[in-house]
């Protein structure tokens, strides 16, 4: 992995939610190396706020964030919005719209920038599928948030 | 690359975006191989309609859409600002809100899915930074968009 | 009715949502004579997905899409979002925003463009009330939205 | 023309845009009957303010609204801004969105209530097409803004 | 009180919103020493249709408006939902979103205008807070629509 | 001052905002007292960039932000952003809809919360009017935008 693309925490955590089994465990041996923090899940549902619980949920089981602090869960939960922004375009919402989404989520806590006073930041990478209540009906949705922490 | 994989024309259209030479070479040969078409640019600009039109320059004069075609530009132009919600992540705007967004983007046209009927579809993915007018203050942003075409 | 008119497939739409009875004969002969599809009911709710699921339905029985091709039904859902942006005007909800909406809506899918090559478009039109769920205590709306299919 | 529809402020100013002489004659002598008033217009333009300006100039120079009160100016700006939303669907945008629309507008002013009290509503009709600035790369589009004044 | 005050029917709504017990009586008798209407209550709830139907509620049985002229809930309603876009900032959406919202609302009704041909007019305040559905985890948010009547 | 209202970074910036000479030095002792950090200016623009652009220039000139950490810029830009949906109510955007604003605006950075985990937060507040480019034909709007710092 180039030096360059170790900065880039959108781009990891992308990869991250796009990863299955072996490639899974060379990201996570790299972000670990790195002493990033970094937490992966699915979900499904046509409803919005079901899809940022289990992204908030993830996060802070597997220890990206700390549960107790609201200034971490902000950082979060703006992060997340963004990220779906990215799967909805246009209205975030999905049930209400007649739609509904199908998403494998990646987060990933580190240091991307090379000034260390920019501190930790958060990415939130969601991809999947988005599409009617229909087995099939459906096309790949992505998106991403990003945040200080 | 697996069989699955070969029909996530999104997931192969944001690899394209993020490759950098040989990967490129293999992302391509294999959509090639697929008789799929594709196309590749980057565009920075604090104009939201600037990173259209490149996008659309781009699809045209590397033969993903016929540029005689509305229907085929209706499709590429609904995909490019589908994919632009992912990057402006609530307004679809750049300069107006004092942001500028440096891109590469990949264009896609191929058959997803396995039912020939459902015909051609196209992606485009953009990937690249969003910040402030000032170098460094900027973070990822990707965005993707698909259509039947 | 002049030539003009022949190919416009949005206000064509649009007089076959307003059309009473006999209205209605004159239009949709002039349809047949074309070869252009059509569809037209009534819903009236206060949840947006019950109206996009009744247009859908709609558009289904009465022959104007194939209700097995994704490509079809894709191409008709976003005409009908796009039609509900009309009626809505700036979020795409009703009961989340205690309003409610009774409306009459038209598919119209045909062949707009001279150029044989630009294929076949869907108009969705929607015309009725919006308003608060007080009888009377309401407007008149209107939303078209287009797409090739 | 039906009683009922004597009181349809919003489907009588779309009939208004969408005439043609013969028919818009017969149109305003109903309106007149009534006493409502009414002004009809066109524009073209990749700017959006200058299709509200054109609007709200031709309201002001047919008499529809009196431009010295800011009470008037403001009612009809809102039913202007609801009216693009149906065009634009989405994003209240043109140029920014490399896109343009060329639109005939029809204002009008009456008392669509049966109750006396509800006093006077105006409409704001937008009717013609939004496209990519290249000739014939463009279809319909409708709006419709219906306030109190 | 400054004169200049005085016309600030926006401004007013939100001191009266923000005040408590004693300073609350000087903002009523002003109000009431200029003949001005108002009404002020709380409500939280992930529902914005319950924040929207609970400031309606207290407007009209605290007499702001007439609850059988659809003219004045119209204006009433308009305003409402503009002062949830400061509260919301971006989407007019909570329990949707996860979020939910803790607010005070005031509703002034009066004559803000030198020029007494401007008429009666509405503003809508609200502020409180907006967070996660975690007591301490929300911060604040404010909101004002002000509309003619 | 009440001590809870001490914690209410959002209305100090709001009070600070409206504030005129006298009352605004009691506030700005207030706020030194605490160690909070605060700016303020004025500005007036059709052109959105220059309010934003505006406010920031007054947070780092005033010392509030470091203009060096692009995290704190991040955090600021968002707060301007947030608070600007309060006063454009739909659409972050003022000429291209052919209205303007004429605004106060004041920044907070302090630490609202008990919890002294929870570190700083800043806040943005905008009050004053937007409406036409016409002289008395405005009237207010206000925002607030909160973040972590």
């Amino acid at each position: 992995m180039k030096k360059e693309f170790d900065r880039k925490i959108g781009q990891q955590a992308i990869m991250y939610a796009f990863a299955e089994e072996e490639e899974e465990a060379s990201i996570t041996s790299e972000l670990t190396r790195k002493n990033w923090l970094y937490a992966k899940g699915k979900v499904g549902s046509m409803e919005l706020q079901k899809i940022v619980a289990a992204i908030e949920t993830s996060a802070k089981r597997q220890w990206v964030v700390n549960p107790e602090l609201y200034r971490e869960m902000h950082a979060l939960y703006h992060a997340i919005i963004e990220a779906m922004h990215g799967v909805t375009r246009g209205q975030v919402e999905l049930g209400g719209m007649l739609r509904t989404a199908g998403l494998r989520f990646a987060i990933v806590r580190g240091t991307p920038f090379e000034n260390v006073e920019e501190g930790e930041w958060i990415a939130v990478a969601v991809y999947g599928t988005i599409g009617a209540p229909v087995r099939g009906f459906e096309h790949e949705a992505i998106g991403l948030g990003i945040n200080h922490i």
